[in-house]
């Protein structure tokens, strides 16, 4: 440790502003990817500093991180924190905090999903703390080319495994009770959700838990994943939004479909969520408030005879949660096609997702992402629009 | 809306100690999972109230909350909230804790990791903060019998997956390069991990991003995934961490494979590594202290002529992370085997993970995980403890 002791201790410059202290939680896991690159299984932590991005990680992740940073940040080990920290015992917040300090930081700004012990810690070591403002950093909201390419490559993933999905269904057979087969066995959420992972990952993209293959009521349930046997003749959701691991940058795709024969309430359902995504796409451009958009889809569902009822808590049915949503870092991000103020900027890359769920009758949803530009939005990859798939 | 106006707001007992508010996210998210059995993509509320648990959802997710918490948990809406609240603009967290002062909370507890925003929203409705002892309850750090079948059941899905793993680098050869080729393509890390994936989700578990194949250097950063093709004679880790979709809990499974010809150097090190497991598997039982069996395996590391050096960041060898940590609705939970006070509870589930890792020869990992007993350990799902796989 001979090295570490003779370093000098470089003072922040004196009149430099409030210093960003980040946790890789929440938002923050996004912002230091977008600051160094780097992600990792446990919590650590970082800062925008006037000498450049610092990342605070154990010993087990310092190699992984140089490398992942190549030279956009510091890396800076536990090891050498308790060391600056004279050999208190503090949690690496702490010795973070304190190592701030020792540079010459006055005050933190902090995310508000932070972790909470992240701002004990910077006040402990005498920080003043400062609330960040907005969900994500302006830099992170409008999308670079390269960032574009990143989510485009995401999107192609999910793209393939929604195109392994529906050749495992077309190849399928229907039995007397109107369970789906292949291979002589059922044909189930979880085998499709198996294909369809394998093909996302031979493409270098992580499904996370959640993928949704799911059918007949649980279709009715936006966020519900499905489990067991497929149906012939009723809707099946396919949500597929996986993240690339190199880049960590996020795709998201819906599509919905019936082996055999849709009821005619789920085939008005499909064709109406359809005719609400081309009136999104025809709204969207640089400048828009995204709730506007919202609202004219809303509106246009309950025109075309699809109430919304949200006041049965578990028996929701309708349309009833947002158009759209930011992708990039994160899968949720601003901004969004939702109940809150902001315009789009150009360069905003978001999800068009109407949806309209009836229990009983089943879900459709149809979502795409796209990109944001000054005349209009393009979409990121193109997927087949199908609904039914023959017996 | 009719129905919610006319609730009747009963109240808690008026001296009820401070209520537990949580969020999910971080350790909220496994707290919730445990008191609720429920989960979602985007983070939202709970609380531990004496009349039970509530959870504070959006509509969207009501009907799947209602569902998983079979009467296990109140589910109030957002939209209820925000009646509740009386059309003030406030966040959800804000709602909440509105919602839990109007029913007579005085006092909340926090989970150190919870984000920011909850403390602040809790201070704004007028509650006092009391952080919250521990980093895990301790009803989750004890298992109980259904809990430790669970976690037997997601480490069966990471053994199955680590045959496949094995099945392909047996059936795989070896071209002039010493890249392994399989069906006529080189077998990288990524085709290794997606079929790997295949096997893990046909069982219902959820490999997430950090699944890791990797190979030679690769192999010396404990953390690394791994990229590209894989080659022979050098050695392969395989660390598989499968989530159960159902239950919510983790398993943990490592296995370091050779094809070919392992060096001298590499056989040393994974014999070390599996009698360094074998000397945890001999001191593991309930009331031993969990460090006092890490820094066995440390010291006995160094006797036998593998010493560890974190003192060049980024660039450390030796055995420099933690011999195990707790799995159950986290990956990585209280308590460990590593440098932290505490004693073993019998019911604790941990990993036990002896490596050794040197740049320019590899790395060398074998990780179980095992339940502790009043009298010792016991393996949750057997794993052959194979090497090297011939040419």
């Amino acid at each position: 440790m001979a090295c570490v002791k003779e370093k000098r201790i470089v003072k922040f410059p004196a009149k430099s502003t409030a210093i960003r202290f980040l946790a890789a939680q929440g938002a923050g896991e996004a912002e230091i990817r977008h600051l160094a690159g780097f992600a990792a299984p446990d919590v650590f932590h970082a800062a925008a500093t006037p000498r450049g991005t610092v990342l605070f990680v154990p010993a087990l992740e310092a190699a992984r991180a140089a490398k992942a940073a190549r030279g956009r940040a510091e890396i800076v080990t536990y090891g050498e924190l308790a060391h600056a920290a004279g050999g208190r015992k503090g949690s690496p917040a702490e010795n973070a905090a304190l190592w701030l300090a020792a540079h010459g930081a006055r005050a933190v700004r902090i995310l508000p999903d932070a972790p909470w012990e992240l701002v004990r810690a910077a006040e402990r070591a005498g920080l003043a703390v400062v609330p960040e403002k907005g969900e994500i950093s302006p830099a992170r909201a409008v999308k670079t080319p390269r960032e574009i390419r990143a989510v485009a490559e995401a999107q192609r993933a999910a793209v393939a495994a929604y195109k392994t999905a529906e050749a495992m269904l077309r190849a399928s057979s229907v039995d007397a009770c109107r369970r789906l087969l292949l291979g002589g066995k059922p044909l189930t959420s979880e085998r499709l959700r198996a294909k369809m992972a394998e093909t996302m990952m031979e493409r270098g993209a992580y499904p996370v838990e959640g993928t949704i293959a799911s059918c007949g009521d649980d279709a009715a349930r936006p966020h519900e994943c499905g489990h067991g046997p497929l149906r012939a003749d009723e809707s099946i959701v396919l949500d597929i939004f996986p993240r690339n691991g190199r880049t960590g940058f996020w795709g998201d795709l819906t599509r919905t479909l019936v082996k055999g024969k849709p009821s005619k309430e789920l085939r008005a359902m499909h064709r109406a969520v359809a005719r609400a995504q081309r009136l999104a796409f025809g709204m969207l451009r640089a400048g828009v408030e995204g709730r506007k958009i919202h609202r004219a889809v809303a509106a246009f569902f309950e025109r075309e005879g699809f109430p919304t009822d949200t006041s049965r808590p578990g028996k929701e049915c309708g349309f009833f949660h947002g158009l759209g949503h930011g992708v990039g870092l994160a899968i949720h991000e601003t901004p969004g096609l939702r109940e809150a103020p902001g315009r789009l900027p150009a360069g905003a890359i978001v999800t068009v997702e109407p949806g309209l769920y009836y229990p009983g009758i089943g879900g459709v949803r149809i979502e795409d992402t796209v990109l944001v530009t000054e005349t209009g939005c393009r979409l990121l990859a193109p997927c087949p629009r199908r609904f039914v798939i023959p017996r």
